[in-house]
């Protein structure tokens, strides 16, 4: 990348999102890394949690013994996270000029609640505008890998959520690329079942390409 | 009340509501006695909480630690709590024909982070619709006490809600009279400050000219 080639993404706020398993963690250090390295500042943050009573509503989320949840309840819970994060973090963070990147967002609740839990689209829309007062992410990255690949990279200890089983992982799957297709001018597809060279090259290519210099 | 008055309140969902101070607990013993003694099944429930869940919920939300808390994380963990209760409690009772009866309902968060905290209650209403599937009370009945006698009725030891100030609590009384002109139908407005017998009797008198039999 040529010096100065993220500027362009000061006060912006990216969203890499995808099943786990996609790699994108791996892809989020390198990325903030990157940025950092040219001189950008970055605040990165993660979803569920990021703040200290978002990791409390994490605990919640998190824990196998809450399997009677039901799907509204997590839905909420998970905006209730994303509303502290964005008043507590986000916003001061990008009225300061930095890149915020923030690990899974609406983006997730609408795959893995929306498409693949039953709740409708619509629904989660909406409740999402007010638990983040109207700003929406400026682009989402979403790590598209098929489910046999991702569960090959997962750990045997699963969380509450990775517990389910493969129809319910192509299906979230499927509410990833769907809401792509839906705001194609908000969301880069990159192929995460390659190596993790050939997906950050993926990743700095439509990054740039969408806030060309 | 002559024997079967309470026969018209199966399978309908109540809601007691009011500040802290206001007697609510206390109607709400007695009213459910007064039920259940003329043979109508009962399942009373309250918020937050209710749930395991709700239970978790709740203490995340009364911990005087979480002083940070933004108003929307806090109203959607009042929604979160409620989803749940709704599909764990109130919609099996409601189906066996019991009269549920819930201690705080949508119209506390109306008014303490809506009328009083600030959100827009076009908002509350509209995630509130969310979280419940659709199902609201068939009546509220809000206890009304100024905001003096509420405080003089509580104990020194106070949870994070009830530390707030004497303004915010004059803008949550405001909060249910205003829910009860909009909604007419669906509330029953009774004069709290008077003594628990006076009190009791309007909400018997109230409640059995909602439902005639």
């Amino acid at each position: 990348m040529r010096p100065g080639w993220s500027h362009a993404l000061q006060g912006r706020f990216i969203v890499f999102d995808g099943p786990d398993g996609s790699g994108k963690s791996t892809q989020i250090r390198r990325f903030v890394q990157a940025v950092r390295d040219d001189g950008t500042t970055v605040t990165d943050v993660r979803e569920p949690g990021g703040t200290p009573i978002g990791e409390k509503i994490r605990e919640i989320l998190l824990d196998p013994a809450n399997v009677e949840m039901d799907v509204r309840c997590e839905m909420l819970l998970y905006m209730a996270s994303r509303a502290q994060l964005m008043v507590e973090r986000i916003r001061p963070a990008l009225a300061a000029g930095h890149m915020v990147l923030s690990d899974r967002f609406i983006s997730s609740t609408l795959a893995y609640q929306g498409t693949a839990g039953g709740l409708s689209p619509a629904e989660i829309l909406s409740v999402g505008d007010v638990a983040i007062g109207g700003r929406w992410p400026d682009l989402t990255v979403v790590f598209d890998v098929d489910e046999r690949v991702a569960a090959g990279r997962l750990s045997p200890l699963l969380d509450r959520m990775e517990q389910k089983g493969a129809e319910f992982h192509r299906r979230v799957r499927a509410g990833y690329l769907q809401q792509a297709r839906e705001r194609p001018d908000r969301h880069l597809v990159v192929d995460a079942s390659k190596d993790p060279d050939a997906v950050f090259a993926q990743v700095i290519a439509g990054v740039t390409a969408h806030w060309p210099r």
